[in-house]
């Protein structure tokens, strides 16, 4: 699967619709998402930082799709940590990387960069592998 | 500071305006929260699933409002851990529990309950004190 | 199965034995041990503090062995996180306590005491659940 | 500070001492530590598997000292994060790195590797920086 097929996949997600994901490369373990900045992602209406939790979202979600570029699956998150480095503002870009492909869990990490290409906020989510018998 | 006037504060943030968040109970180091559904929280639109980064925010909030309730001051989070446990669907309530206050830093938790009251997700947040300086 | 039996097959991991542990009380998810403190386990010969991976080790090795007193299987750990709330000192005592049984995996808390039964270090782990094919 | 300069500072703490840790390369944020298998390391005497504790404790101590390679400074843990990616045996290294220097917490990653080099666990460590009146 390219980009174009990924980001058609991922915006079946009416909360990725509404974050305006764009995927701008996609392949084996790796993605890159971009996310332009939208009034709604404030915190704080004085310093237009964006909010940690949009910033906790970016990484569990680039960090599950670089899986599924990988495995061509979707699959749910069995937890997420995210350390914030920086207030951020604007557009953001996130990268992803499969860390570590096992039979019941994958680790994939995640960062977060703003427009002057600082490191806002990264993490690494735990995500369950499917099982033969689908269950969850 | 009771919930209504903490209800207040938290409603400046347009994504807590966009989250629809309700201030049921808050003082002392405590929290709890009402969300009401809405369809852009969705992640997968057959199961209507809410997305883990709506529940990552639910539990970065309101750990850190909990806190808030104790010191009457905001501050940005260091990191969060969030456990998934099961799928959620429709409403949730968040409830929120300063763990422990520190000089440098408080740790606080937050479980979330989807409306039949079963635990959807917890987890943890690390948040900075305020310094002498006010630096962050 | 009582504290003493699970003792007994806690104390035949050689690490578990050079910890000192002892189970004080065990069952359904829950269980409390004590570690005599040892002069290995400082960090910091001045302050007599006890080095952050002890506290790290006990956190997880009690939620591990609070859902093997609900389920009677020892599992791997996913991943563990921690919190550390104050410098630790002395003989410890630990609590953990199941947080979630699930299929795929568990979560358990686990909470670190000094004798003055403060709260020094606290965090969470998640397990492996066992498969049909017994395979992690 | 070179890694002789490093290892004997690392070598005060007697837990240190305890793991048998030697300090291969050090300096501006980075480390690479070599830890000689000890029989008390074990978890299970069947599979000679190592504790997930230290494991834990090896993620903790190679950031906590790649940050003490760059500021000279000794910090103490915030939290910790660990995710654990197989069995693990024998001897091991870690190496650990910087990821961002903050005013008042700073973020460091570290990996442990068998004596294969293969991955056995990862994670990351958020740690206090010294504020101007000591405190912590």
């Amino acid at each position: 699967m390219n980009a174009q097929d990924i980001e058609q996949k991922l915006l079946k997600g009416p909360y990725h619709q509404w974050l305006g994901l764009r995927v701008q490369h996609a392949g084996e373990g790796e993605i890159t998402l971009q996310v332009p900045f939208r009034d709604e992602f404030i915190v704080n209406p004085d310093g237009k930082y964006i909010h940690g939790g949009i910033l906790a979202t970016l990484v569990d979600l680039a960090a599950d799709w670089a899986l599924f570029s990988w495995t061509g699956k979707g699959v749910p998150t069995f937890n997420l940590h995210v350390d914030y480095h920086r207030p951020a503002r604007g557009d953001l870009t996130v990268k992803a990387k499969v860390l570590k492909l096992g039979k019941q869990a994958s680790c994939a990490e995640a960062w977060v960069y703003d427009a002057e290409g600082r490191l806002v906020a990264s993490g690494r989510g735990l995500y369950a592998m499917p099982t033969e018998q689908g269950a969850v």
